[in-house]
């Protein structure tokens, strides 16, 4: 059985911040964002936590392996850094939706988004390095068949990225309702998804759901272990397995 | 009549590099995308220009006001930075769609995303000064109505981006397809499109098709101006309008 | 005869903030320190100036090339991304240390460097375009004669380091006092030097001074040019030809 | 007594790869160079190690608490991340300039720094966590007396970093060679000197050193701890105690 553990980052007050006293800069604000996830990601992944990008204001991170003094660590140093702080909420639960609910609840109780005086809230609890297993974590590495061939060197560059784009739309709302999983585009043709114990077959499942209502053709490759990095590094091999052998679900258990 | 002008930036060959020889860490592809993407937002951004992350390796950007010139020197600036270099297209069109589609050709001709040998193409040609007015780029700034309360505050933060991530994926690829539009997520709840002349009907109009199809309210604030950030500055400031006066449809002229 | 455009960068208030209301983490004031210089010399160089990490909260650049709006817009970028603000001061004059005295002034008379009050004052003039001339920048790259091989991989990396400080110590106080430059070390065993219009005996005797007073062995390459990018590549280049052929001095006129 | 940690980061071919196969732009160097700095404080500084900028090319830090492998990963993901690439050496001492040598020796060892051949060595070892004490790193903070009233806001900004510049650099030699000490500019009037065991009259003997030799007026607060951190902390907190007091030598025990 999986045992997911989430945080999720919120930016304090953010659009109320972007707009005063006048609207900032478009292109500052988008490198602030890019370089805050960027921190973020660097700080989790060097403990290997895998952190995505999510709606920049609201970053969603698998952080199995990271105790709270590490997250408040983090937040530290973001408020010396950064004109923006961040609230985080920590979750455990071997489902990751389930996870991301109470994340987001220690949070969300403690104020909305948009109050100006809710600050660095560090809400929730991490999971007892005494209880962390070896398949705490699955991990399931998708990218699209043949997109460069199929896509980037055929299409002009946004309709090839509609097609990334609405393979993505589709599966990141199925891999919710119907498998429990949290799923991220994570740049070029891929998208990383963190799952419960899932099965071969429910990926079939969601690359089946994806083919015939958006008819784009995914495959994944899946891999499980104690930390994020672990589960998902698994997964990218498993993935290169498919790209040399042409399947479309590999696990690497 | 718009004039914009659209840069495609393509990491060359990245596919391949982020598996060789064996895939690469997941969070530090994540970190050097991000901070790709954000020096590309500051050169772009601080000559008034707007660059979007869309699949980070390969990225779009209006770039109205850069020459030849100031496209070459980002692109030996990146080269001496990064581990990566860039290939880049350029063109002009009165619509963004057009102008995307020469931007790639001039890319795609000189070779794959994947060839190991096609390096640092600059391709196209840049709008000539005497040619530039003061409406040649059109920005619509669409964001969701009440996201914060509606979503933000009360569902958990990944059925908050389900609702976005879908509201995304009906309007961009509605607006590429009935208005010659280059619709981009730029984090929140934000989406920005770069568009050609459209007029108030032509946005009542994609907003109702998104809440009809996929039931996610937009309202939008429209600017024109010679620069993407003039115009998108504009298109800000009606879309405060927006927020204030509880209207859908704002254009600032 | 040069014109030397100067810029005095300072961080409002920095001292104090550093530990309000507790001493901040070391490491997260250098990262700060480090990016924001990175920043401004991304945006300044790319402009064709130089900018120098001098004491880090106060950053001297030659801009010449840099109009008053470029400096505004950098000052204002600078806000919207970092937990600090900046004061600007220009000055131009054929003497670099009167230059600088000048943009200095123009702070000063603002207010102190410790005044919480004193925010993002942005004094001086820039040099106007049509007043530009192809000698207005004079810039002299040294380096230590065979640093690597007598120092680096001999001494341990301290003693190395003590080598290539103490001759920097001589060499920046003897410019400036007979020699009216501004000397600043750029890393490695490099120190950048802005000059007014100096000739070959200047450099001469400032070596002789150096090797004299502290036996640290220099070699200079000089270049004139209308930005700092010019004349500093030309000396870039007169200083290959010293590493080539064991001059000590090349002026590329 | 202590038992100091010392990392030595040396940057693989660097100054060869700068002007191959022509220099490159200054401002991207110093960009590359200040950031991959920045990269690494975060890395160290978030594992309670301090980093020093140094030169540049050849960076020195106090690792104590960061074993093998933390050293490897953060190798790897510079690799990663930059267009270079570091060798790392660690040596561990009651002596922080033997432990300095140590940890030299080991890339020294390897090959030159401009031997295009060596890349990434990681030589050493770190001290193990069961030998680990709380008095293992002493951390010296020293600053100027009064910089930004008598300087900053009275000298023209070269003229204050000159008089800064001469601390530094008498201070730097006296503690290596009377005090067994790595002393470090750290930005603004700041030196940080990572010590072995000395008392308040060394301190006092050196503040004197500076004052005779180049009459510039320090003051110092001096901290013990298991890390870097901690004894740095405690460090700028006994420095306050200077400022607020007006005394010289605060140690924190």
């Amino acid at each position: 059985m999986t045992n997911t553990q989430v945080t999720l980052f919120q930016i304090d007050n953010y659009g109320p911040w972007t707009v005063t006293p006048e609207p900032r800069r478009e292109a500052d604000l988008q490198t602030l964002q890019s370089r805050l996830y960027a921190d973020i990601s660097q700080f989790v992944g060097n403990r290997d936590g895998y952190v995505f990008f999510t709606r920049f204001d609201n970053m969603v991170a698998v952080t199995n392996g990271l105790d709270l003094e590490s997250h408040a660590l983090l937040q530290e140093s973001v408020g010396n850094r950064f004109p923006v702080t961040l609230s985080l909420g920590i979750g455990g639960d071997p489902s990751p939706v389930r996870a991301l609910s109470v994340a987001t609840n220690g949070i969300q109780s403690a104020g909305s988004a948009q109050d100006g005086n809710r600050r660095e809230i560090l809400a929730g609890t991490a999971v007892d390095s005494s209880e962390q297993t070896a398949t705490d974590v699955q991990i399931a590495h998708f990218d699209v068949v043949n997109a460069t061939g199929q896509y980037t060197d055929e299409l002009n560059a946004f309709d090839s990225f509609i097609e990334i784009e609405q393979g993505y739309a589709a599966l990141m709302k199925y891999m919710r309702h119907s498998h429990d999983s949290l799923s991220f585009f994570v740049g070029g043709d891929n998208i990383i998804a963190v799952c419960p114990k899932l099965g071969v077959e429910a990926y079939q499942d969601a690359i089946d759901h994806v083919e015939s209502s958006v008819d784009v053709s995914l495959q994944v490759g899946v891999g499980r272990g104690q930390s994020p990095h672990e589960a998902g590094m698994d997964a990218k091999h498993a993935l290169e397995v498919c790209r040399d052998d042409g399947t479309r679900v590999e696990c690497d258990w």
